[in-house]
């Protein structure tokens, strides 16, 4: 296998921003698209059952909740602040359980405020992930530990490879931790397709989206649909296929050109360009 | 060793973006700076004799030349472009040369043209740093290949990490080919300081500057004076001098703000928080 049909296709939430979980679900449906990425916001304003209840009518797949994580967010005394984060991602996965999803999406959160130490915050990072591995156990839980873009480093998510998800994953037990692979974040690396290969079971989510230049002034904005930029998606998605991932892949799109078009058009662009580059054969070149 | 001295300040020319070459001298004179990092287009401003006896004259060490490199900004059948591009780094060769620059240093440039393969950009990069080695060699010139941010991958640099940029240094010989540092590049990866002390006696070039947040409109000027972001300049200097390196320290920033403000008061600013941050103890918390 190189490639994933449209049987494999899910939509996150974030690529129609502006619509509701109802709206979300029934874009899905209306596009035969089977499986969908939730957010958390998104799922609190319809509440966890009737959120859980919604796609499951639907007959729609929960493909991934996002998120858990910015295990850093607080001061290294700061004991309010660190209740509040592991609060906040015990919650995360009870949501994520209740909601069947595959995965609990881990942004793990940048430096620690007042520090420059990334030591410390990936210690931070690997002890919190640590203490939430028995609840995502007790609940069936995968958590995917996401390596973010190294621009969003300082600020945001300090695994900043692969590599060093995968290096993290493997601390933990194969059936709750893995990582999610993310076109955008990785797609410069040297080092990914063999670190994909040895991330091999550990790969809980492929997502997928386009790098497209030139940077917007919002540098979280610069994502476009497939073909759109200058991923080559091929050789990632046949290592990713490769590696034994079976699951489904998402299409998460941060772009203001996107949010602002109809949702139905972007539903009909996600399919229409993921069954051209997924399927195996990857994109043409540019033209 | 863990740090740099004030006799080790190099100021790249680019932090004074808008002082020609003669100012850029004095002001480093004026200011007991000991060396300078060059650009080409500066250089051609007054003549390349011309720039070689006024940095002689002052008795400044030039650190660097900026730059050779943009090996792949050409279409794979675009024999003038190539030839275009081997002309302009044959000459900045020769530059450096007549320069006595330490380096030049070598930005390698993004995708070709058309193409969304970075395999094949990397090829390119290296036939052609291939290609330059001999001339570099016999003018005694040391090519510096520069790892820059992940950002810039697409447009700029496929080289995106310095693991990277020793491997392929690590291609050529020794005396030809080394590898530069810069914090703004690297500050980021889990394994810099293991890619420091591999790169050894490779590292021709060590650059600093700041990662200042949030990142500007754009992208390339998100760089700050030394301690005005968020990277911890103890660990990598430290792990520069243990490798060995007795070079200059250049401070290179893009930054509008730097560059709109006095040349002096920059000049100031770089020898005050390069003596604060550099000796060896690093920078302090964040306020």
């Amino acid at each position: 296998m190189t490639g994933f049909g449209l049987d494999r296709l899910s939509l996150n939430q974030a690529t129609v921003k502006y619509t509701g979980l109802a709206e979300a679900v029934e874009l899905c449906v209306r596009h035969d698209i089977p499986a969908i990425g939730l957010w958390r916001d998104r799922v609190a304003e319809v509440g966890l059952s009737a959120a859980a209840a919604l796609v499951e009518r639907a007959g729609l797949h929960v493909s991934s909740l996002c998120r858990g994580g910015f295990f850093t967010s607080f001061a290294s005394g700061d004991a309010e602040g660190r209740a509040a984060a592991r609060a906040s991602n015990l919650a995360a996965v009870q949501e994520a359980a209740a909601l069947r999803a595959d995965v609990l999406v881990l942004v793990c959160g940048g430096l620690v405020p007042g520090s420059r130490d990334l030591g410390l915050a990936r210690r931070m990072v690997a002890d919190a992930i640590g203490e939430l591995v028995p609840v995502a156990q007790r609940l069936g839980v995968r958590l995917g530990i996401e390596a973010l873009h190294p621009m969003f480093c300082a600020d945001r998510c300090v695994i900043a490879s692969l590599g060093e998800a995968v290096d993290l994953a493997l601390l933990f037990p194969a059936e709750a931790v893995g990582v999610v692979v993310d076109t955008y974040h990785v797609w410069w690396d040297a080092r990914l397709v063999a670190e994909v290969a040895r991330a091999a079971e550990r790969i809980v989510s492929y997502q997928v989206c386009d790098w497209v230049l030139p940077l917007p002034a919002d540098a979280l904005l610069g994502r476009g649909h497939l073909g759109d930029g200058v991923i080559d998606f091929g050789p990632v998605t046949a290592a990713v296929a490769a590696a034994g991932y079976r699951g489904y892949v998402e299409v998460e799109i941060f772009n203001a050109d996107v949010w602002a078009a109809p949702p139905d058009q972007t539903a009909a662009v996600v399919r229409e360009r993921f069954a051209a580059v997924m399927g195996g054969a990857g994109n043409s070149p540019v033209e």
